[in-house]
């Protein structure tokens, strides 16, 4: 069956589960032991962390293994923010960091920092401008991934890297994503990174600090891994980790590979808006992980569409809202701005097979034509959409949805009222779709959502259908967001 | 060869190695993704809590999995001082809790809260009494292991417990010694583990927390474990893990092999003391664990006694000051009084044959014999080594130990001052042996001495060989400790 879900987790590389077997027999001793199993065991964690550091492009005396990649980037942020205390306390990160970066940042400010996102475009790219911007004298930190987990946009770390050497500020780059495709460059200070992205297995994660980073471990200490991550080492783990690493750099593997995933994801980001309407493909077409591409699909609910493709053989994930478990859209969409409905990530595992590609974007059409019939949409799109909608929207005074005597409201020609409240993503974007027809040009429809979602794709909506996005007004319930007709 | 250090880390039962086979293929997804690989991934992760939880003595929903049982101690200690914050800051533990536990109280001491220490008699044992007596009503939280890691003592959990729960006080039980050999009886609130202890691989703590006790997960937030546990779920290790306990538990391999190790360590404590001169075989003699004796040999340096051990094919560890790496003798040792230098801890992995154990004992004279023969030590202990001791000692009046001016000082009988600065563990004890028969009885001899293994060995010295501790005097280099001949 077609796994496409490689960003998330990858299936055990051979090597690594060589390396595994190998090192339970071997290495499950206590490498802090001066007996002959325990020097065996040290003897297999140093050789691990040489190839780990070769990997990365840094010494082994720089690179501390941790239980998983979002333990590298709390023990990462936490450590770097504590030893630069002094200097000062903002920590510079960009808005579609990983959760791990994000949710170490509110620890930080919860204890008194501050922090400064920085924004993206809507191919998910910080401006190096913009970091140069930020950095001020009391900046403790800046994190940037080399790579974007949910669209695999790649960042300019080596020129963020650059400007942050310049001001004398550490940079922790998150490569979770883009070491299992080679090194990051640069002059980055702290780098983590997590095994099971890499076709090692789960419970390995990775933190390089670099000579002269100044560093201060928080948490309870522990003299295992130079003090920067408390517990016994999990070896055989980490040895099979650093076996598979070194197998995808050694082979020349890599590179080829790199070459022919990243002309699968070119065949899909081309087909896909041809054979699906109303798509869009996002993230950075040229900046971005071979591997990786996300398209989001309007008038489609991505947690039917997920499951419909699970039932036709399909793994895939996906940032809308309805598949998280708080119901918000994913952070990484809602930052570059773009349509978060019926939203898929295919990542593709090493060695995916050209065919399972091709039958992908076979099956897709039909899958995404189903989800929409059952929402109500025909397949064609906003011509249909408005020809089917009969007992749709409510007839009201835009003015309903507007605080009661702001005399702004009067001066708007009368419009449409869309209630969609307590209905989900994306009920309310089909809705507005349907009662958008009905309104004259230059008419408004105002559509009364609760629904997180709505926030980020009525305004998406708008650009994709090139009507006018008139802004979010404040309502009882939810938010009024007003759309006036453009043609 | 045979590894007797069970106790550190037990080799992969094979049962866990079949589980964690079988999981590599099946469980390598994201158990929080909704199709089939996560569903699959998801489903092993729900069978394995439930394994766990009942091995345990708790609910499934009670049990989160962790990096290491250091980590479980870590967030257990931490969540459940956070939650009861209000209603006080104090944290009672025994002074022989293991050093995840000391660790995360040297952060609660170091973020403002405070910490009371139980002691132990010199079995290593907590009274409930003292417990009972040190509950105030600012208590937040107990911490008590169910089994010493170093000398096996059995604390009274169960009657702590009680103790706890009447006092509306939740307990903590570090239980990574004890629960391979069963589950810990009793009203416990929260209780931590590691697999790597009970056969299974590393990579995998455990905590329980029992519903109705208020816990508040520190650090970074994260959704996995109930948020108690940030980080992608280390699925095979946890398969592997919970299978291993559950082998141990089902096959009522542990009653029968609780029972066969127990005699084992019956016969090394009774045939050590038997075949070494100047033995001190430490912890409960009752209430102990299975498999786990601990003795300390007079006049020996710990790490050569491991060297030549090691030499011989044995694997065990020491609590010894020259072994670790702060060259301070272990913590336990400290607390209970009892002598620190050529300290063995032997413990035994499941299935242990006992040709191996009688061979240890067989093997084990004669490597005291040459170690001590290399520091000087003639076999048969205190009476030889007073007739080989020849340049020893310089003789000087005691009072040159002594404050200048000091009045106490004048009464006492002149005696020899022994100057073992700069020497370490077990060289100064040495020295006082070979002094001792320099004075006359009711004489005294002072060492003067800045190892830190004297302040404990000489008194353990002075215990064992019936003479009299006079007790220790500041001095301009680490301390003079003062000892009167008795006979």
């Amino acid at each position: 069956m077609p796994y496409f879900d490689a960003a998330s987790a990858a299936p055990l590389h051979p090597v690594a589960r060589e390396a595994l077997l190998a090192s339970l027999d071997e290495g499950w001793a206590d490498p802090a032991r001066l007996y002959r199993e325990g020097r065996r065991a040290r003897l297999l964690l140093d050789a691990a962390r040489e190839a780990a550091a070769e990997a990365v492009g840094c010494r082994p005396d720089e690179v501390v293994f941790t239980p998983s990649g979002t333990q590298a980037v709390h023990s990462g942020v936490s450590g770097a923010l504590a030893a630069r205390r002094r200097v000062g306390r903002r920590l510079l990160h960009s808005a579609v960091e990983h959760s791990a970066v994000l949710h170490a940042a509110e620890v930080h400010t919860a204890a008194g920092g501050s922090c400064t996102e920085l924004a993206v475009d809507r191919t998910g790219r910080v401006a190096a401008g913009d970091v140069a911007a930020a950095l001020s004298p009391d900046t403790a930190l800046v994190c940037l991934q080399s790579a974007n987990h949910e669209v695999g946009t790649e960042q300019p770390v080596e020129e963020v890297a650059a400007l942050c050497q310049e001001a004398g500020v550490p940079l922790l780059v998150d490569a979770a994503q883009s070491l299992p495709w080679g090194p990051v460059p640069g002059g980055w200070s702290l780098l983590a990174a997590s095994a099971h992205k890499w076709g090692g297995p789960p419970g390995v994660g990775l933190l390089a600090v670099r000579k002269g980073t100044r560093f201060a471990p928080q948490g309870p200490r522990d003299e295992r891994e130079a003090g920067r991550s408390p517990g016994f080492e999990n070896l055989p783990a980490i040895v099979a980790a650093a076996a598979s690493l070194r197998a995808l750099r050694a082979g020349q593997e890599t590179a080829g590979e790199a070459a022919r995933l990243r002309k699968l994801v070119d065949r899909i980001r081309t087909r896909v808006p041809e054979l699906v309407p109303d798509v869009e493909v996002v993230g950075h077409p040229v900046h971005r992980l071979p591997h990786l591409v996300t398209f989001s699909c309007l008038y489609v609910d991505g947690e039917a569409l997920l499951h419909e493709l699970d039932r036709a053989g399909f793994s895939v994930s996906s940032g809308s809202s309805c598949t998280s478990s708080t119901l918000t859209p994913s952070h990484v969409l809602r930052a570059m701005g773009v349509l978060s409905e019926g939203n898929v990530r295919v990542s593709l595992p090493y060695g995916t097979d050209g065919a399972e590609v091709e039958r992908f974007l076979e099956v897709l059409p039909a899958v995404v034509r189903s989800v929409r019939e059952r929402l109500g949409v025909p397949a064609a799109g906003r011509e249909t959409v408005a020809a089917t909608a009969g007992g749709g929207p409510e007839a009201a005074p835009a003015a309903a949805a507007e605080e009661p005597g702001e005399p702004a409201a009067s001066a708007e020609p009368a419009g449409l009222v869309v209630d969609s409240l307590g209905k989900r993503c994306p009920l309310p974007v089909i809705e507005l779709a349907k009662a958008i027809l009905e309104v004259p040009v230059g008419g408004t429809v105002t559509v009364l959502a609760d629904d997180e979602a709505a926030r980020l794709d009525i305004p998406a909506w708008c650009a994709m259908r090139e009507q006018e996005y008139a802004g979010e007004r404040p309502a009882e319930r939810g938010a009024a967001y007003v759309v006036r007709r453009r043609a």
